[in-house]
Protein backbone atom coordinates (compact mmCIF):
# COMPACT_ATOMS: atom_id res chain seq x y z
CA UNK A 1 0.00 0.00 0.00
CA UNK A 2 2.79 2.23 1.04
CA UNK A 3 4.77 1.71 -2.40
CA UNK A 4 1.31 2.23 -4.43
CA UNK A 5 1.38 5.83 -2.96
CA UNK A 6 4.65 6.44 -3.52
CA UNK A 7 3.68 5.32 -6.93
CA UNK A 8 1.14 7.97 -7.47
CA UNK A 9 3.03 10.51 -5.89
CA UNK A 10 5.91 10.25 -8.40
CA UNK A 11 3.46 9.87 -11.26
CA UNK A 12 1.61 13.24 -10.18
CA UNK A 13 4.95 15.13 -10.02
CA UNK A 14 5.75 13.40 -13.52
CA UNK A 15 2.55 14.91 -14.83
CA UNK A 16 2.52 18.27 -13.42
CA UNK A 17 4.59 20.23 -16.33
CA UNK A 18 1.78 18.60 -18.87
CA UNK A 19 -1.56 19.27 -16.40
CA UNK A 20 -0.45 22.84 -15.20
CA UNK A 21 0.69 25.23 -18.13
CA UNK A 22 3.82 27.16 -17.16
CA UNK A 23 3.05 30.73 -16.29
CA UNK A 24 4.49 32.68 -19.00
CA UNK A 25 4.27 29.89 -21.74
CA UNK A 26 5.06 31.46 -25.14
CA UNK A 27 4.80 35.20 -23.63
CA UNK A 28 8.37 37.33 -24.72
CA UNK A 29 10.42 38.74 -22.60
CA UNK A 30 13.24 40.84 -22.62
CA UNK A 31 15.46 41.35 -19.67
CA UNK A 32 18.61 44.11 -19.31
CA UNK A 33 21.41 42.83 -17.33
CA UNK A 34 24.41 43.86 -15.92
CA UNK A 35 26.13 47.27 -15.93
CA UNK A 36 27.61 49.35 -18.80
CA UNK A 37 30.72 50.88 -19.22
CA UNK A 38 30.98 54.46 -20.67
CA UNK A 39 34.51 54.96 -22.37
CA UNK A 40 37.02 57.75 -21.81
CA UNK A 41 39.63 56.94 -23.78
CA UNK A 42 40.73 53.04 -25.41
CA UNK A 43 41.72 51.99 -21.57
CA UNK A 44 39.35 54.37 -18.94
CA UNK A 45 35.89 53.92 -17.90
CA UNK A 46 33.10 55.06 -16.08
CA UNK A 47 31.11 52.19 -14.74
CA UNK A 48 28.61 50.79 -12.26
CA UNK A 49 28.89 48.16 -9.65
CA UNK A 50 26.81 45.35 -10.70
CA UNK A 51 27.87 41.95 -11.32
CA UNK A 52 24.50 41.37 -13.88
CA UNK A 53 23.61 37.99 -11.26
CA UNK A 54 20.15 39.25 -10.38
CA UNK A 55 18.86 40.10 -14.78
CA UNK A 56 20.38 36.84 -15.22
CA UNK A 57 18.91 34.71 -12.51
CA UNK A 58 15.57 36.44 -13.82
CA UNK A 59 16.40 34.70 -17.36
CA UNK A 60 16.49 31.58 -16.38
CA UNK A 61 13.73 31.96 -14.67
CA UNK A 62 11.90 33.30 -17.21
CA UNK A 63 12.95 30.45 -19.53
CA UNK A 64 11.50 27.70 -16.73
CA UNK A 65 7.97 29.63 -16.65
CA UNK A 66 8.19 28.80 -20.05
CA UNK A 67 8.46 32.52 -21.64
CA UNK A 68 10.79 33.15 -24.81
CA UNK A 69 13.98 35.02 -23.34
CA UNK A 70 15.98 38.01 -25.11
CA UNK A 71 19.02 38.77 -22.56
CA UNK A 72 20.58 42.49 -23.28
CA UNK A 73 23.55 41.89 -21.36
CA UNK A 74 26.40 44.92 -20.29
CA UNK A 75 30.13 43.48 -19.54
CA UNK A 76 29.70 40.74 -17.18
CA UNK A 77 31.57 37.27 -16.29
CA UNK A 78 28.59 35.27 -16.32
CA UNK A 79 27.28 32.63 -18.84
CA UNK A 80 24.13 32.99 -20.26
CA UNK A 81 21.21 30.72 -19.29
CA UNK A 82 21.09 27.85 -22.15
CA UNK A 83 18.24 28.85 -24.43
CA UNK A 84 17.84 32.67 -24.21
CA UNK A 85 19.09 34.75 -27.15
CA UNK A 86 21.77 36.91 -25.73
CA UNK A 87 22.60 40.47 -27.43
CA UNK A 88 25.99 41.18 -26.06
CA UNK A 89 26.51 45.31 -25.18
CA UNK A 90 28.98 47.55 -23.37
CA UNK A 91 27.45 51.06 -23.49
CA UNK A 92 24.43 52.74 -22.38
CA UNK A 93 24.12 53.97 -26.75
CA UNK A 94 24.37 50.37 -27.17
CA UNK A 95 21.63 49.12 -24.56
CA UNK A 96 19.21 52.11 -25.62
CA UNK A 97 19.30 50.53 -29.36
CA UNK A 98 19.22 47.22 -28.46
CA UNK A 99 16.40 47.52 -25.68
CA UNK A 100 13.82 49.57 -28.39
CA UNK A 101 14.49 47.23 -30.93
CA UNK A 102 13.87 44.05 -28.78
CA UNK A 103 11.55 45.72 -26.99
CA UNK A 104 9.06 46.39 -30.38
CA UNK A 105 7.92 42.59 -30.35
CA UNK A 106 8.42 41.84 -26.45
CA UNK A 107 5.00 41.08 -24.12
CA UNK A 108 7.20 41.83 -20.89
CA UNK A 109 10.43 43.94 -20.53
CA UNK A 110 12.22 43.80 -17.47
CA UNK A 111 15.09 46.42 -17.24
CA UNK A 112 17.34 45.03 -14.62
CA UNK A 113 20.63 46.62 -15.76
CA UNK A 114 22.89 48.83 -14.12
CA UNK A 115 22.97 51.41 -16.90
CA UNK A 116 24.93 54.82 -16.34
CA UNK A 117 22.80 57.78 -16.26
CA UNK A 118 26.28 59.85 -18.19
CA UNK A 119 28.86 59.20 -20.53
CA UNK A 120 31.53 61.24 -21.13
CA UNK A 121 30.81 63.83 -23.50
CA UNK A 122 34.11 63.42 -25.67
CA UNK A 123 35.54 59.84 -26.61
CA UNK A 124 39.62 60.28 -26.77
CA UNK A 125 40.55 57.63 -29.55
CA UNK A 126 44.28 57.75 -28.37
CA UNK A 127 44.89 57.05 -24.67
CA UNK A 128 45.14 60.14 -22.68
CA UNK A 129 48.25 61.18 -21.42
CA UNK A 130 48.76 62.66 -18.25
CA UNK A 131 50.51 65.84 -17.38
CA UNK A 132 52.04 66.92 -14.60
CA UNK A 133 48.38 68.87 -13.37
CA UNK A 134 47.07 67.51 -10.18
CA UNK A 135 43.39 67.96 -10.68
CA UNK A 136 41.07 67.28 -14.13
CA UNK A 137 37.64 67.45 -14.37
CA UNK A 138 35.59 64.86 -17.19
CA UNK A 139 32.78 66.62 -18.69
CA UNK A 140 29.40 64.39 -18.79
CA UNK A 141 26.35 64.30 -20.79
CA UNK A 142 23.26 62.35 -19.92
CA UNK A 143 22.51 59.21 -21.72
CA UNK A 144 18.96 58.32 -23.01
CA UNK A 145 16.71 56.63 -19.89
CA UNK A 146 16.05 52.92 -21.66
CA UNK A 147 12.88 52.40 -19.57
CA UNK A 148 11.17 55.83 -20.21
CA UNK A 149 11.52 55.57 -23.84
CA UNK A 150 10.30 51.42 -24.19
CA UNK A 151 7.59 53.45 -21.96
CA UNK A 152 6.67 55.66 -25.01
CA UNK A 153 6.16 52.93 -27.56
CA UNK A 154 2.70 51.65 -28.97
CA UNK A 155 1.85 48.98 -28.06
CA UNK A 156 4.04 49.44 -24.98
CA UNK A 157 5.36 45.93 -23.46
CA UNK A 158 4.43 45.58 -19.64
CA UNK A 159 7.19 47.44 -18.09
CA UNK A 160 9.18 45.94 -15.34
CA UNK A 161 11.83 48.36 -13.38
CA UNK A 162 14.86 48.27 -10.67
CA UNK A 163 15.34 50.80 -8.20
CA UNK A 164 18.93 49.85 -6.24
CA UNK A 165 19.31 53.19 -3.75
CA UNK A 166 21.08 53.65 -0.40
CA UNK A 167 18.92 55.64 1.69
CA UNK A 168 14.65 56.56 1.08
CA UNK A 169 14.18 53.08 -0.82
CA UNK A 170 10.50 53.17 -0.55
CA UNK A 171 9.87 57.10 -1.71
CA UNK A 172 12.50 57.40 -4.30
CA UNK A 173 11.32 53.85 -5.99
CA UNK A 174 7.72 55.29 -5.92
CA UNK A 175 8.58 58.05 -7.54
CA UNK A 176 10.20 56.59 -10.00
CA UNK A 177 7.28 53.97 -10.98
CA UNK A 178 5.45 56.93 -11.49
CA UNK A 179 7.25 59.03 -13.03
CA UNK A 180 8.49 56.52 -15.75
CA UNK A 181 5.06 55.44 -15.92
CA UNK A 182 6.07 51.76 -15.15
CA UNK A 183 3.69 48.72 -14.51
CA UNK A 184 5.91 47.32 -11.57
CA UNK A 185 9.12 48.21 -9.98
CA UNK A 186 11.43 46.03 -7.97
CA UNK A 187 13.22 47.85 -5.36
CA UNK A 188 16.04 46.87 -3.20
CA UNK A 189 18.79 48.48 -0.78
CA UNK A 190 22.43 48.60 -2.26
CA UNK A 191 24.12 49.99 0.81
CA UNK A 192 23.63 46.32 3.03
CA UNK A 193 26.38 44.41 1.38
CA UNK A 194 25.02 41.47 2.33
CA UNK A 195 22.17 41.81 -0.57
CA UNK A 196 24.03 44.52 -2.96
CA UNK A 197 24.88 44.20 -6.58
CA UNK A 198 27.55 41.25 -6.38
CA UNK A 199 26.21 39.05 -3.59
CA UNK A 200 24.99 35.95 -4.54
CA UNK A 201 21.28 37.28 -2.28
CA UNK A 202 18.98 39.62 -2.34
CA UNK A 203 15.76 40.97 -0.49
CA UNK A 204 13.07 42.85 -2.27
CA UNK A 205 10.38 45.17 -2.65
CA UNK A 206 7.71 45.11 -5.64
CA UNK A 207 5.67 47.98 -6.07
CA UNK A 208 2.97 47.89 -8.78
CA UNK A 209 0.62 50.40 -10.32
CA UNK A 210 -2.49 49.38 -12.35
CA UNK A 211 -3.28 51.70 -15.45
CA UNK A 212 -5.82 54.20 -14.40
CA UNK A 213 -4.93 53.85 -10.77
CA UNK A 214 -3.03 55.94 -8.61
CA UNK A 215 -3.27 52.88 -5.96
CA UNK A 216 0.53 51.41 -5.15
CA UNK A 217 0.50 48.16 -4.03
CA UNK A 218 3.39 46.18 -2.44
CA UNK A 219 4.79 42.95 -2.14
CA UNK A 220 7.93 42.41 0.15
CA UNK A 221 10.37 39.35 -0.77
CA UNK A 222 12.61 38.35 2.18
CA UNK A 223 16.37 37.57 1.67
CA UNK A 224 16.90 34.12 -0.46
CA UNK A 225 19.11 33.72 -3.11
CA UNK A 226 19.41 35.50 -5.92
CA UNK A 227 17.70 32.48 -8.01
CA UNK A 228 15.08 31.76 -5.46
CA UNK A 229 14.34 35.77 -5.89
CA UNK A 230 14.03 35.57 -9.30
CA UNK A 231 11.55 32.77 -9.46
CA UNK A 232 9.54 34.28 -7.20
CA UNK A 233 9.18 37.67 -9.03
CA UNK A 234 8.30 35.69 -12.13
CA UNK A 235 5.32 34.18 -10.45
CA UNK A 236 4.58 38.12 -9.05
CA UNK A 237 4.59 39.40 -12.68
CA UNK A 238 2.98 36.65 -14.34
CA UNK A 239 0.06 37.59 -12.36
CA UNK A 240 0.24 41.19 -12.12
CA UNK A 241 1.00 41.42 -16.02
CA UNK A 242 -2.12 39.58 -16.64
CA UNK A 243 -4.12 41.63 -14.26
CA UNK A 244 -4.04 38.87 -11.43
CA UNK A 245 -3.99 41.23 -8.09
CA UNK A 246 -0.61 40.06 -5.95
CA UNK A 247 -2.49 39.95 -2.71
CA UNK A 248 -3.46 36.06 -3.86
CA UNK A 249 -0.04 35.01 -5.06
CA UNK A 250 1.09 32.13 -3.47
CA UNK A 251 4.32 32.80 -2.39
CA UNK B 1 69.33 0.03 -25.13
CA UNK B 2 66.75 2.08 -26.54
CA UNK B 3 64.77 1.49 -22.63
CA UNK B 4 68.38 1.94 -20.96
CA UNK B 5 68.50 5.41 -22.60
CA UNK B 6 65.29 6.27 -21.97
CA UNK B 7 65.41 5.43 -18.22
CA UNK B 8 68.45 8.10 -18.36
CA UNK B 9 66.43 10.54 -19.93
CA UNK B 10 63.62 10.75 -17.39
CA UNK B 11 66.08 10.76 -14.56
CA UNK B 12 67.76 13.08 -15.77
CA UNK B 13 64.63 15.25 -15.90
CA UNK B 14 64.04 14.21 -12.51
CA UNK B 15 67.03 15.38 -11.19
CA UNK B 16 67.17 18.83 -12.96
CA UNK B 17 65.34 20.56 -10.05
CA UNK B 18 68.19 19.81 -7.37
CA UNK B 19 70.62 19.73 -10.07
CA UNK B 20 69.77 23.63 -11.58
CA UNK B 21 68.86 26.34 -9.07
CA UNK B 22 65.81 27.87 -9.48
CA UNK B 23 66.54 31.25 -11.42
CA UNK B 24 64.71 33.40 -8.34
CA UNK B 25 64.88 30.55 -6.02
CA UNK B 26 64.59 32.60 -2.13
CA UNK B 27 63.87 36.20 -4.17
CA UNK B 28 61.01 38.26 -2.33
CA UNK B 29 59.00 39.50 -5.41
CA UNK B 30 56.17 41.99 -5.30
CA UNK B 31 53.84 42.19 -7.98
CA UNK B 32 51.05 44.33 -8.52
CA UNK B 33 48.05 43.49 -10.76
CA UNK B 34 44.44 44.27 -12.51
CA UNK B 35 42.85 47.61 -12.43
CA UNK B 36 41.40 49.91 -9.53
CA UNK B 37 38.34 50.76 -9.00
CA UNK B 38 37.90 55.37 -7.91
CA UNK B 39 34.72 55.12 -6.52
CA UNK B 40 32.39 58.05 -7.23
CA UNK B 41 29.37 56.70 -5.28
CA UNK B 42 28.51 53.85 -3.88
CA UNK B 43 27.44 52.15 -6.89
CA UNK B 44 29.24 53.96 -9.68
CA UNK B 45 33.12 54.28 -10.15
CA UNK B 46 36.22 55.33 -12.85
CA UNK B 47 38.33 52.03 -14.10
CA UNK B 48 40.67 50.98 -16.25
CA UNK B 49 40.28 48.37 -18.77
CA UNK B 50 42.27 45.40 -17.42
CA UNK B 51 41.94 41.93 -16.71
CA UNK B 52 44.85 41.10 -14.60
CA UNK B 53 45.80 38.01 -16.88
CA UNK B 54 49.12 39.60 -16.90
CA UNK B 55 49.75 39.94 -13.45
CA UNK B 56 48.85 36.87 -12.44
CA UNK B 57 50.72 35.56 -14.57
CA UNK B 58 53.63 36.89 -13.84
CA UNK B 59 52.66 35.63 -10.32
CA UNK B 60 52.39 32.04 -11.45
CA UNK B 61 55.98 32.63 -13.52
CA UNK B 62 57.81 33.82 -10.61
CA UNK B 63 56.58 31.15 -7.79
CA UNK B 64 57.55 28.43 -10.80
CA UNK B 65 61.12 30.36 -11.03
CA UNK B 66 61.48 29.36 -6.93
CA UNK B 67 60.35 33.02 -5.84
CA UNK B 68 58.48 33.90 -2.48
CA UNK B 69 55.70 36.12 -4.35
CA UNK B 70 53.20 38.95 -3.02
CA UNK B 71 50.57 39.94 -5.37
CA UNK B 72 49.00 42.85 -4.56
CA UNK B 73 45.84 42.63 -6.32
CA UNK B 74 42.54 45.20 -7.77
CA UNK B 75 39.57 43.66 -8.59
CA UNK B 76 39.63 40.89 -10.74
CA UNK B 77 37.57 37.31 -11.44
CA UNK B 78 40.61 35.23 -11.23
CA UNK B 79 41.34 33.03 -8.85
CA UNK B 80 44.95 33.59 -7.70
CA UNK B 81 48.28 31.39 -8.39
CA UNK B 82 48.62 28.59 -4.76
CA UNK B 83 51.59 29.89 -2.70
CA UNK B 84 51.24 33.69 -3.40
CA UNK B 85 50.57 35.51 -0.34
CA UNK B 86 47.48 38.13 -2.20
CA UNK B 87 46.39 41.60 -1.12
CA UNK B 88 43.37 42.35 -2.10
CA UNK B 89 42.59 46.14 -2.81
CA UNK B 90 40.14 48.39 -5.05
CA UNK B 91 41.61 51.50 -5.21
CA UNK B 92 44.88 53.58 -6.18
CA UNK B 93 45.12 54.88 -2.74
CA UNK B 94 45.12 51.54 -1.01
CA UNK B 95 47.09 49.74 -3.76
CA UNK B 96 49.48 52.38 -3.17
CA UNK B 97 49.69 51.30 0.57
CA UNK B 98 50.06 48.22 -0.08
CA UNK B 99 53.00 47.90 -2.90
CA UNK B 100 54.87 50.57 -0.45
CA UNK B 101 54.80 48.45 2.71
CA UNK B 102 54.92 45.39 0.82
CA UNK B 103 58.59 46.62 -1.15
CA UNK B 104 60.47 48.05 2.09
CA UNK B 105 61.40 44.10 1.98
CA UNK B 106 61.67 43.24 -1.19
CA UNK B 107 64.00 42.27 -3.77
CA UNK B 108 62.26 42.80 -7.00
CA UNK B 109 59.08 45.36 -7.55
CA UNK B 110 56.84 44.42 -10.19
CA UNK B 111 54.39 47.44 -11.11
CA UNK B 112 51.75 45.25 -13.53
CA UNK B 113 48.52 46.43 -12.33
CA UNK B 114 46.63 49.44 -14.87
CA UNK B 115 46.24 52.10 -11.69
CA UNK B 116 43.86 54.96 -12.28
CA UNK B 117 45.95 58.09 -12.49
CA UNK B 118 43.19 59.97 -11.26
CA UNK B 119 40.32 59.68 -9.03
CA UNK B 120 37.16 61.50 -8.06
CA UNK B 121 37.93 64.95 -5.99
CA UNK B 122 34.55 63.97 -3.77
CA UNK B 123 33.40 60.80 -2.76
CA UNK B 124 29.34 60.99 -2.01
CA UNK B 125 28.44 58.54 0.35
CA UNK B 126 24.90 58.35 -0.56
CA UNK B 127 24.24 57.60 -4.64
CA UNK B 128 24.16 60.97 -6.33
CA UNK B 129 20.36 61.28 -7.62
CA UNK B 130 20.47 62.64 -11.42
CA UNK B 131 18.07 65.62 -11.67
CA UNK B 132 16.88 66.83 -14.89
CA UNK B 133 20.02 68.35 -16.04
CA UNK B 134 21.88 67.32 -19.88
CA UNK B 135 25.55 68.01 -18.66
CA UNK B 136 27.73 67.86 -15.45
CA UNK B 137 31.14 66.89 -14.60
CA UNK B 138 33.60 65.23 -12.49
CA UNK B 139 36.06 67.01 -10.56
CA UNK B 140 39.28 64.79 -10.11
CA UNK B 141 42.56 64.73 -8.25
CA UNK B 142 45.65 62.84 -9.45
CA UNK B 143 46.69 59.62 -7.35
CA UNK B 144 50.14 59.22 -6.08
CA UNK B 145 52.53 57.20 -8.75
CA UNK B 146 53.18 54.57 -7.07
CA UNK B 147 56.10 52.97 -9.76
CA UNK B 148 57.87 56.56 -8.98
CA UNK B 149 57.21 56.03 -4.90
CA UNK B 150 58.76 52.76 -4.81
CA UNK B 151 62.00 54.27 -6.53
CA UNK B 152 62.43 56.99 -3.79
CA UNK B 153 62.73 53.56 -0.90
CA UNK B 154 66.08 53.07 0.79
CA UNK B 155 66.72 50.77 -0.31
CA UNK B 156 65.12 49.86 -3.44
CA UNK B 157 63.65 46.66 -5.20
CA UNK B 158 64.92 45.89 -8.46
CA UNK B 159 62.02 48.03 -10.37
CA UNK B 160 60.43 46.46 -13.27
CA UNK B 161 57.45 48.84 -15.16
CA UNK B 162 55.03 48.23 -17.68
CA UNK B 163 54.06 50.72 -20.53
CA UNK B 164 50.40 50.09 -22.43
CA UNK B 165 49.81 52.65 -25.05
CA UNK B 166 48.22 53.13 -28.01
CA UNK B 167 50.70 54.85 -30.20
CA UNK B 168 54.54 55.63 -29.91
CA UNK B 169 54.96 52.64 -27.76
CA UNK B 170 58.68 52.50 -27.81
CA UNK B 171 58.89 56.57 -27.39
CA UNK B 172 56.81 56.78 -24.33
CA UNK B 173 57.86 53.43 -22.61
CA UNK B 174 61.53 55.02 -23.57
CA UNK B 175 60.49 58.27 -21.35
CA UNK B 176 58.59 56.53 -18.56
CA UNK B 177 61.78 54.40 -17.88
CA UNK B 178 64.15 57.10 -17.08
CA UNK B 179 61.40 59.76 -15.52
CA UNK B 180 60.37 57.05 -12.92
CA UNK B 181 64.05 55.56 -12.66
CA UNK B 182 62.77 51.99 -13.38
CA UNK B 183 65.80 49.23 -14.06
CA UNK B 184 63.11 47.69 -16.87
CA UNK B 185 60.22 48.63 -18.69
CA UNK B 186 57.67 45.99 -20.36
CA UNK B 187 56.02 48.16 -23.38
CA UNK B 188 53.22 46.67 -24.78
CA UNK B 189 50.62 48.06 -27.65
CA UNK B 190 46.95 47.56 -26.56
CA UNK B 191 45.42 49.12 -29.56
CA UNK B 192 46.11 45.42 -31.13
CA UNK B 193 42.85 43.42 -29.44
CA UNK B 194 44.22 40.73 -30.02
CA UNK B 195 47.12 41.36 -27.59
CA UNK B 196 45.74 43.42 -25.33
CA UNK B 197 44.05 44.10 -21.70
CA UNK B 198 41.39 41.15 -21.74
CA UNK B 199 43.00 38.50 -24.62
CA UNK B 200 44.78 35.41 -23.43
CA UNK B 201 48.19 36.26 -25.29
CA UNK B 202 50.30 39.14 -25.54
CA UNK B 203 53.82 40.40 -27.54
CA UNK B 204 55.97 42.87 -25.51
CA UNK B 205 59.08 44.79 -26.01
CA UNK B 206 61.56 45.01 -22.86
CA UNK B 207 63.68 47.66 -22.57
CA UNK B 208 66.24 48.46 -19.99
CA UNK B 209 69.07 50.53 -18.47
CA UNK B 210 71.37 49.52 -15.67
CA UNK B 211 72.49 52.36 -13.48
CA UNK B 212 74.88 54.90 -13.63
CA UNK B 213 73.93 54.33 -17.56
CA UNK B 214 71.84 55.76 -20.25
CA UNK B 215 72.20 53.10 -22.41
CA UNK B 216 68.93 51.35 -22.82
CA UNK B 217 69.00 48.09 -24.19
CA UNK B 218 65.79 46.14 -25.58
CA UNK B 219 64.36 42.90 -26.34
CA UNK B 220 61.23 41.79 -27.99
CA UNK B 221 59.02 38.51 -26.99
CA UNK B 222 56.99 37.76 -30.00
CA UNK B 223 53.01 36.88 -29.49
CA UNK B 224 52.36 34.16 -27.03
CA UNK B 225 50.14 33.09 -24.39
CA UNK B 226 50.48 35.34 -21.57
CA UNK B 227 51.45 32.19 -19.05
CA UNK B 228 54.53 31.97 -21.74
CA UNK B 229 55.72 35.41 -22.15
CA UNK B 230 55.27 35.63 -18.40
CA UNK B 231 57.62 32.60 -18.01
CA UNK B 232 59.96 34.11 -20.28
CA UNK B 233 59.83 37.81 -18.48
CA UNK B 234 60.77 36.20 -15.81
CA UNK B 235 64.03 34.62 -16.98
CA UNK B 236 64.61 38.33 -18.48
CA UNK B 237 64.25 40.01 -15.23
CA UNK B 238 66.31 36.97 -13.34
CA UNK B 239 69.41 37.67 -15.62
CA UNK B 240 68.83 41.44 -15.68
CA UNK B 241 68.55 42.11 -11.89
CA UNK B 242 71.75 40.12 -11.42
CA UNK B 243 73.50 42.20 -14.06
CA UNK B 244 73.96 39.46 -16.57
CA UNK B 245 73.51 41.40 -20.25
CA UNK B 246 70.39 40.83 -21.89
CA UNK B 247 71.29 39.93 -25.02
CA UNK B 248 72.95 36.33 -23.78
CA UNK B 249 69.76 35.28 -22.17
CA UNK B 250 68.77 31.89 -23.56
CA UNK B 251 65.00 32.56 -25.04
Amino acid sequence: EITQHAIELITEQEQLPQTQPKALHGKRIVITAGPTREAIDPVRYLSNESSGKMGYALAQAALNAGAQVTLISGPTQLLPPAGATVTHVISALEMHAASLEAAKDADIFIGAAAVADFRPSQYAAQKIKKGTEQHMHIALTKNPDIIADVAKLTPRPWLVGFAAETRDLIGYATQKLQRKKLDMIIANDVSDKNIGFNSDSNAVTVLSQKAQSTEVSSITLAVDTKDKIAEQLLKVIAKASQNEPLISTSL
